[in-house]
């Protein structure tokens, strides 16, 4: 039984997801198909991309088919790649990538072609379950599409995140999940490089996307907060600062919601530095 | 492996899918259960009527499971029907016709009994995933109830859509999708006859119940907007007109919410002509 | 196919309920898992307890795997339960008991380890799910870890319910559904041991917490409602007191929603009587 994983924006409350299910059953009435997400906000390819990079690690080996396509009906390419750790079928738009690259890296990639008179707005359906049947049931990557260069495949850009010179980890919030834990795009050993590394005490702030190098404090307002292992670190309604399970820096209130406390959404960058260090 | 597929209104907060899922599967351990949709509006048989119509060409052969049903424990006959293309269970209240329409038409009904002592509120659990289970493993239709007349069967009113004496396009509008995209009730040919096959301008507003005939433009706010194939036949945040992956009239705003743009929701009616034919 | 249900309060818009699956699918490529609901409110552990216990009975016989876990990472146990009709897996913070007596009682428990260097805050894919893995592929229970005496199991507080000196049933709101039904503690025997068997008409009011034995009505605004056998038993819009399908005392309106109609949530009291009986 293959496994073919499954993240689209498509919502729960439409018949989309089952539509794609079907199609990938009526070709591999085997297939187990396990679905990710598909409440992806609509468009939002960049969190479709993260959480299925976070999530691939965890899966059985298969095919993953990913549905976030804002561009469905442009020239934008429908592709099929192939990792050393499984398959990845989606739009060329970036959100394959962080994936694959969890898979050990792109090795051969396909441009799927759309047949005449596929309806424009249903790739999911028409294209990608397909293909992701295809893949599952046995067919060569080779045999789905052309050949293309994985070096032309389209990338998001990298999320901001970097040691400044005056010892400040300054990131971006990459997800916020169900609980309003924050992750940040800086991995645990960035954290590390900082000083912050548990138990200790950590000054935050927000920082503007063209804040440059600048050493002294800013003038937005500054949160002081715990560096710790987990939500149980710090008192109820606290803030605590932690690598979490994707191995991501990320902030959480105990048993609270810390992207609502610290007013913040994905994008938006902020700085951390131990206190008593880096000020 | 028979696949049964599952919609309702029954929400995923609570366990009430799951003790159907576990129903079908104390019965038939190897059954595929696909579930549609459990967030239908609580008691909105229409939406789920037509979702399940507009999905059920895309599933594996078997038996279609639909739970909306807010005359529970009334007199409504609770119903398995046998089309050529599988099996519908569920309330005689209008929800399985036109799935079974798509999928060749009745060709055989039964009225399920209900047993004496079951909750006269979880029919879903008690009555109708039981029935799928059995049609699943492999009972005979005819073995599970009394027959009967596929004539008697309740039937939804058809949802509005014609073609005026002056050109004009009149629809109700059927479904508002996730991303807020809005399927008119008119079929892609009748949208051709209408003369708005792409690319075209079209002129869109809103009509009253009762406005007959008429071939003056209304007192309502008219809205311009391109006929297309795809979100992309038109600039982000502009209105386009086209024919769904359902191969239905529908309205779309790239990037955007279509539904909340013209404050429009099922039910409501809309009339469409071609810029310089219709008025 | 060994069964597998799962519920947690991950939310349905990460990966981390996927991760899950994907953690036993890589144990036990053929597990079937069954999601209850991943939709319980952020560490409600007496929701999921709840619904978990109503559920378990319409499964079929396998392994129930339950992580709402505010305490993560702290000192609370993790536990894998063995009943009579089933095993579960979670934390040791009361989610599973009221599940483990539905299926006849906790028969042996231990204490699952937490491998050093596992992180602290996603126990549910590196803890919970791998011992649900192994109890599906067949692992004895006492394989897992070290046993635990099952009296020393963390326990919630028994719900309020209880039949008054004065003949009034007071009880504690347990669960509200999707549909705004109220599900209140008292069991359907309860409801005839004060007299409220259908058809009888009702009074229904709120008390506090401290309220005693008072007979006298409160100051609270009063409720007239009918006693009856389902939602048809009234007409639309009114409200109905009946036993629901888990065999609880519930309050609903026929095409509304009760919690909203009554502006009641779970844990608020309410003391119902008979009218003409009890005042």
């Amino acid at each position: 039984m293959t496994c073919v994983s499954f993240i689209t924006d498509y919502g729960l409350a439409d018949g989309f997801v089952a539509a794609c299910h079907g199609m990938i059953l009526r070709t591999v009435p085997t297939a187990r198909i396990l679905d990710i997400t598909h409440l992806v906000p609509p468009g939002d390819v960049r969190r479709a991309a993260a959480v299925l990079a976070q999530t691939v690690e965890s899966l059985p080996r298969g095919v993953h088919l990913a549905v976030v396509d804002p561009g469905v009906g442009t020239a934008r390419r429908a592709v099929a790649l192939r990792a050393a750790g499984g398959d990845l079928v989606g739009p060329d738009n970036g959100l394959l990538i962080a994936a694959a690259e969890r898979l050990g890296g792109v090795q051969a990639a396909v441009t799927l072609p759309v047949p005449a008179g596929t309806p424009a707005t249903f790739h999911g359906r028409d294209v990608f379950a397909p293909a992701a049947a295809e893949l599952a049931g046995g067919t060569e990557l080779a045999a789905l599409g052309a050949p293309l260069d994985p070096a032309t495949l389209v990338r998001l850009p990298a999320p901001h995140a970097r040691l400044r010179p005056d010892g400040v980890l300054e990131a971006e919030v990459l997800l916020v999940d169900t609980f309003g834990n924050v992750q940040l795009a800086a991995a645990g050993p960035l954290l590390a490089d900082a000083g912050l590394h548990p138990p200790a005490r950590a000054r935050l702030w927000a920082v503007a996307l063209d804040a440059g190098d600048a050493g002294t404090d800013p003038a937005t307002r500054v949160t002081e907060l715990a560096v710790g292992v987990t939500f149980a670190s710090v008192q109820s309604g606290e803030l605590v600062l932690y690598v979490d399970a994707a191995g991501m820096a990320a902030l959480a209130v105990r048993d609270g919601d810390a992207a609502r406390a610290l007013a913040v959404a994905p994008a938006d960058r902020l700085a951390i530095c131990r206190v008593g260090d880096g000020d």
